[in-house]
């Protein structure tokens, strides 16, 4: 039951995670009779789907962000506010802030969401960067890009194919785009931006523990999205565990056979784990968390024993249909987001909804253009027609009408062109060129004293 | 002269730098009978004048930044070297390389640019960025949008003021354009984002040394753009010298009066200093350098004694045309370097062209929206005729064909809602919010070991 309050305090609901649960949650108590904050630390929503194209290069981060303040600036009951959750009160119905505040809560909403998992090889962080946030997106290009001018620069052969090598590591949704996009890149795109190096003959390694691609997939279309892959140039290695990344080195074992391949760009797609604010609620609350540190969640999305406290999104482990857990994926998280919009309204009138029952309209990966696999249920489709309708659902579900717009002109203007307009190495400009001097207005500025 | 070489051997042109100068000089060297190499620590052209809209979040990085490799890939006599020149050699014509390799040159273009001056204050640096690299104007972007954020927290009113307070040093057209933009920002674009703090109390301060704003513009036109900033909301202050920047106090001195300003926004728009490839220059070959350690250059940019070493853009002092040495803007880089790639094809054949002449086109500088102020030598424009001229100068002017696609859509968009898409905090994550204890995810990466 959610607490009752006084008629003229309105009932404060607390989301934490600005996300696609959090954000279809706030955006579907805007004309409910509560009071909405939502905290987050970043101050803008991610759409992560297509943050694997920032990271090679096709769009822009403003592009597939959304400023949290703008997309809600119309729901005058909502407050966005810009910190982090550090812990959590049940009983005083408190949350503790980075910034040493607390925020009073009649029902919290936690959609916190994951981070990348290393399966205890933390130290591989470093060098296989994952793909996350808008950071993650940028080291990303900046080491894919940079690779290549390094090759365009090294005479030595066995070197210059060093950076010729892209490892990923994951063969998941994410895998198979960042390798798709990077084999556009090499094979089609950039070939003849250089002069020295044949960027045709770049090794583009995709490796999966799993006997196939797309592990979620139907296994028809894990097969022609491999195939596709295959076509591309990718080389696709199924059934193969990464036991070691070193340097400028992955090391893999697939059966009894350890292969070694030396490799300059390495990247990570390969597992998540819980943000940490799933072990705060297990700590304080008793609720269970799977494996992987997700939150068990009822099958109303609440915790047990809390029934005003819910966990949606990836962060959430939801078992109540199906054989397995409900994917991580946007699609799920944005009808969880909703379905607790719903709830905490008819709880507030004294009724409750029923279980929370996910409607599965598909999956889809891109592999490249003209390139996808859509799994819709009623058909499985590759190809073009796949592809128009990974591009018009991708659109579509972008948060605001700018951003659709801006994708679409980019999109349209690389299909007729297939060029790469945000193809910058910026950052970190310290690393490259490697060994050079800089100039004090390239020197990375000074953090600590702010 | 330039030095004879065997006919089998093509004429070696080294362009060292990718701005607006060494850009131009490239590509009208794409037919000639030359072998050009363009040097640039970054692998991008970047259209300065529009960084202020990068810094205030209404364009990407990308949308104002051109690939070199890109733009120069149909000139199959020019490459594109990603590397610094750390020394010159103009007896055997070599430069030497950050990446420790040599250039052999026969005619070398120099058009490195200038970078902030702190006028012996470089310890102000780290508090009051400047605007030169896309890194400076993510740093911006972060400060501006981050104070907003501190604000709407803070519940001391004195700090929240602080939060409010915006300082721009230096009342030229950068200058000018931040403070327009931070302007419409507080006062009409954010406002209805934030619930506790009203930021149309912000205090946006524009701080010149000279009797009047935008100092190289027709006395009438910096008169026309100081009232429309004051029509803005931004407090203008002529005759004032900053005396001393601290963490959280800009002090300035006002003829005999001193004031202290508490601020936690400074923004550096003042001065700049030559690159140091003017100090080398300077050093190999005698060449006379200005105070600001500019090249003091010859009637054809040349440098003296040195006729086939030119520099050219914001590096080069010319002062053979008019009373004072040419503005260092955009569209006389563009002109010398259009002059020098006609000037080494000219020589080539034994003939000479005269001396450099600049004709200048105008003046301009944008305050917001409808606003900005035009010189156009015949006329001169302020208001809403003057802001179309403006926009559609710069349209014209960005490199690629899809850059200037992705602006118009952007300032389309922009107009109609006077929407901020690009208003993202990122980078340097651990500082906001601020006492925070990060997610791994967004702890920034360590970047000494790779």
């Amino acid at each position: 039951m959610i607490n009752a309050t006084p008629p003229q305090t309105p009932h404060r609901v607390v989301i934490v995670g600005g996300g696609f649960g959090g954000l279809y949650a706030a955006k579907n108590l805007g004309r409910a009779d509560v009071q909405v904050t939502l905290v987050d630390k970043r101050n803008f929503h991610l759409f992560q789907p297509l943050l694997y194209q920032v990271a090679t290069g096709t769009l822009s981060p403003a592009d597939i962000a959304s400023p949290l303040r703008l997309v809600l600036r119309k729901n005058k009951n909502t407050e966005v506010l810009l910190d982090e959750v550090t812990d959590i009160d049940p009983a005083a119905q408190t949350l503790s802030l980075g910034s040493n505040k607390t925020l009073d809560y009649d029902t919290l909403v936690v959609a916190t969401g994951v981070s990348h998992h290393y399966f205890g090889n933390d130290q591989w962080q470093d060098r296989a960067p994952g793909l996350k946030t808008v950071e993650d997106a940028l080291e990303m290009r900046r080491q894919i890009y940079h690779a290549f001018e390094e090759a365009e620069k090294e005479t030595d052969p066995k070197k210059r194919q060093e950076w010729l090598t892209f490892v990923i590591v994951g063969g998941g949704p994410t895998g198979v785009e960042l390798a798709g996009a990077i084999g556009e890149l090499a094979f089609h795109i950039v070939p003849e931006d250089f002069r020295h190096v044949d960027t045709t003959n770049a090794r583009i390694l995709l490796v999966e523990g799993m006997d196939r691609v797309l592990p979620p997939y139907p296994p028809e279309l894990s097969a022609k999205a491999q195939t596709a892959l295959t076509k591309l140039g990718v080389t696709v290695q199924t059934n193969t565990m990464v036991t070691e990344i070193a340097d400028d080195a992955v090391t893999m074992r697939r059966g009894d056979e350890t292969e070694r391949v030396e490799a300059k760009t390495i990247l990570w797609a390969a597992g998540v784990k819980a943000s940490k604010m799933g072990r705060i609620l297990a700590e304080k609350t008793g609720v269970e968390l799977d494996r992987a540190g997700r939150v068990i969640v009822e099958a109303d999305l609440s915790l047990a024993k809390h029934p005003n406290i819910f966990a949606i999104g990836d962060l959430a482990h939801f078992a109540h249909q199906g054989d397995r857990p409900l994917p991580g994926v946007a699609p799920v998280a944005v009808a969880q987001g909703e379905y607790v919009a719903k709830q905490i309204q008819e709880k507030m009138q004294g009724k409750t909804l029923g279980a929370f029952k996910y409607v599965d309209r598909g999956n889809l990966a891109v592999i490249g253009q003209n390139e996808a696999v859509v799994d819709l249920g009623f058909v499985r489709l590759d190809g073009f027609v796949a592809w128009l309708i990974w591009v018009f659902a991708h659109i579509y579900y972008l948060i605001e009408f700018d951003n659709k717009l801006i994708v679409m002109v980019q999109w349209g203007w690389n299909y007729i062109t297939r060029g790469r307009g945000a193809r910058l190495i910026t950052g970190e400009a310290d690393l490259l060129p490697l060994k050079v001097e800089l100039q004090d207005s390239d020197r990375p500025k000074v953090t600590s004293d702010r």
